[in-house]
């Protein structure tokens, strides 16, 4: 008597559907604010990186050659030649058994090939110094062009800006750097019982919550949210929300609509956009699975359930990699990486289906364990106690205690 | 011959000697702009959330002992009795064999304790519906308190703010809300050697990048980076900066200095601050050995060596937590969750400190390794192919490939 009341569209094919659109524009930003941006050109070196051999230790710059069989016991005697200064050119070679004392960062003189640490040598007067160590070739030295060969491609369009890139961008000069722009987020709250958090809810009604839930989920994936308040069930207000929401953003995220009534609303409120589609009817995900995937005007348009643990659950599964693509990223459907865990408790799980299931880790004797959340799935608390969900497949009936699950952190 | 030209505190001294200091203040913000703020006042339910029973399906609602033993082939035959709006408070109750229409998020009417599906029912006529599946108590709603009981507390002074502690917040109605003000992080770059990013740098001059990685990681992590630029290595011009900083802002990273020279010019400028003293001189940790702590006037110093990916190091092991400390976190020094990997080769290590080795994740056949970043470690190259750290304790002399490692994320 189960009525499958509407067609889900799989995972994987929801996922197909997002790629193949535009990506957002590109932007100059200010290299100091890149943190977290993503690059929209590839960055080829335009000049060796570092762009002179360097010594990373205080010491002496020698040809480790000179030292070779060298230590404690049977020292090598260099003469000195010459002392390096930060920022400056050596105006001398190092030849045989010579060695110029040089600091950490300085510039290797010529010839030289290493530096040997100030801490494994003696001076013995102006003009000798005593070597406890066999050198290398390379030893305690960053050579021309190391850490990045001329002509080598140090970062590729489509990366994330960590700090780490920020630093690599800034050593080959590019301030402003270009990234994409970050795209902007509509959010439409909809139903007829909720108010705005500043209001008192009356007798039957709740604070809208998706409003601030799905904005800190646009914000955390590096999106900027516009919200656009709460609209109630009625078919003009919706469409009217809904075609500012997508002339004015990227794309539209609008929560609720999870009672069949409110769904079709929605439904007939995206198809009365001009040039719009329904892409999605539902995915075989739980809690989710009412969801829906519109796109107009080649602008994609979301419609998320209402229940907010369900909102964050579909964000995180399907709108997170539409919004990854969308701002650039060069691998948005890749997840991140597997945080293993030992499930606690059995868990059940109904076949054809993809269920989320939230953990909280607990960590004993240097194992971490995932203890599943109790509570109905439509309360906030779960997720706030949950550090992270575990996906149980399709065909997979359920999980049994002991088993090594992947933790998806939320 | 090694002289132990400085003398390390153990990690744990330095993370202790982090706590205890004042936290920034608190200040309102709009609840939209929440997400990856801490929250500085405990959060107490001021009312049951929800505030009252509500269908999580749409259904009818009825007492559960109504629906019994109900099957496909054996159903229970209900009285309609009244329907369920949106926002409404039902102006009756439900008694025995008695079933209310309800839609998903409407109000339960009294003495309904349950909703049973509409998949699960067949309408008989306008005043008769058969129920096909027997109900238990609380299945398909959400009770009144279920999610937070009034009076409980819903979130503790000094949790992070995700987007579902947004949620939650924005249901009791806290907007604004009351977090801890972002720390103003002063960044200083030393060095004679270094040029600003808009600069082509001449011979022997490299371009800086530990602003850029710094003020990055200073973001990433909840701060606000304030730039003052590069500093000569002269006394009076770092004084001077180190004096500005300190009054503007509330913590101060100084990155270079590493050679001893330069090492030595920054703990006599720190120790020429008013009311300062020198809490650290060295931490057992490779790289990033050369780290100083300094207070001056309260606010805490950094002397972070100047090598890139040391200074990261620093940063990660720990600056973030001092970080995490000053904004209000309630567990500053708390690892986040372990993500484990084998790995690929034997890495060697010295024993007596941390190393951290940095590693690329690789995933074969369902498993995680970790792959050591080949290159030295000054490489900022080898930041960017890593996708993290692995640590390797103070008494180890190395890891065997094949070992179980845990990654922290860079």
């Amino acid at each position: 008597m189960i009525k499958d009341f509407f067609k889900v569209t799989p995972l994987e094919d929801v996922l197909k559907l997002i790629s193949g659109t535009d990506r957002v524009e590109m932007e100059p930003v200010d290299l100091f604010c890149a943190q977290g941006r993503v690059l929209a050109v590839d960055v080829i070196a335009d000049m060796d990186l570092p762009p002179f051999s360097r010594s990373t230790m205080d010491g002496y710059a020698v040809k480790a050659a000179s030292t070779f069989g060298a230590s404690e016991s049977n020292p090598a005697y260099l003469t000195i030649k010459g002392a390096v200064s930060m920022a400056e050119k050596p105006d001398f070679s190092i030849g045989s058994g010579e060695a110029a004392p040089i600091p950490t960062g300085g510039m290797l003189p010529e010839n030289a090939d290493s530096v040997i640490m100030i801490e494994h040598t003696d001076s013995i007067d102006d003009e000798t110094v005593e070597a406890f160590k066999s050198m290398a070739p390379g030893q305690n030295i960053i050579e021309k062009g190391e850490d990045f060969r001329k002509g080598t491609v140090v970062l590729e369009k489509g990366t994330l800006i960590r700090p780490q890139e920020a630093g690599a961008l800034a050593a080959f000069g590019h301030n402003p750097v270009q990234v994409y722009r970050k795209p902007v987020i509509g959010i439409i709250s909809t139903g007829d019982e909720v108010v705005p958090v500043n209001e008192i809810p009356p007798c039957g009604y709740i604070r809208d919550m998706n409003t601030f839930t799905l904005s800190g989920l646009v914000k955390k994936y590096g999106g900027t949210p516009k919200s656009y308040g709460i609209i109630r069930d009625q078919r003009e207000l919706l469409f009217e929300a809904c075609e500012k929401a997508c002339q004015e953003t990227d794309m539209v995220l609008i929560s609720g609509g999870s009672s069949v009534g409110t769904r079709d609303l929605t439904i007939e409120t995206l198809s009365a956009l001009k040039n719009s589609s329904i892409l999605v009817h539902g995915i075989p995900i739980s809690p989710g699975k009412p969801t829906i995937l519109a796109k107009a005007e080649n602008k994609f348009i979301w419609g998320i359930p209402g229940h907010v643990t369900s909102a964050m659950i579909v964000f995180n599964t399907v709108v997170r990699p539409c919004l990854d693509y969308l701002r650039g990223i060069s691998n948005p459907f890749q997840k991140g990486p597997p945080l293993k865990a030992i499930l606690t408790r059995n868990i059940s799980s109904a076949q054809g289906r993809i269920d989320y299931t939230r953990v909280k880790l607990v960590r004993r004797d240097n194992i971490t364990y995932a203890e599943p959340v109790l509570g109905k799935s439509g309360l906030i608390s779960t997720m706030i106690r949950a550090d992270g969900v575990i996906e149980v497949g399709m065909n997979e009936e359920g999980l049994l205690q002991g088993t090594e699950v992947q933790v998806i952190l939320v």
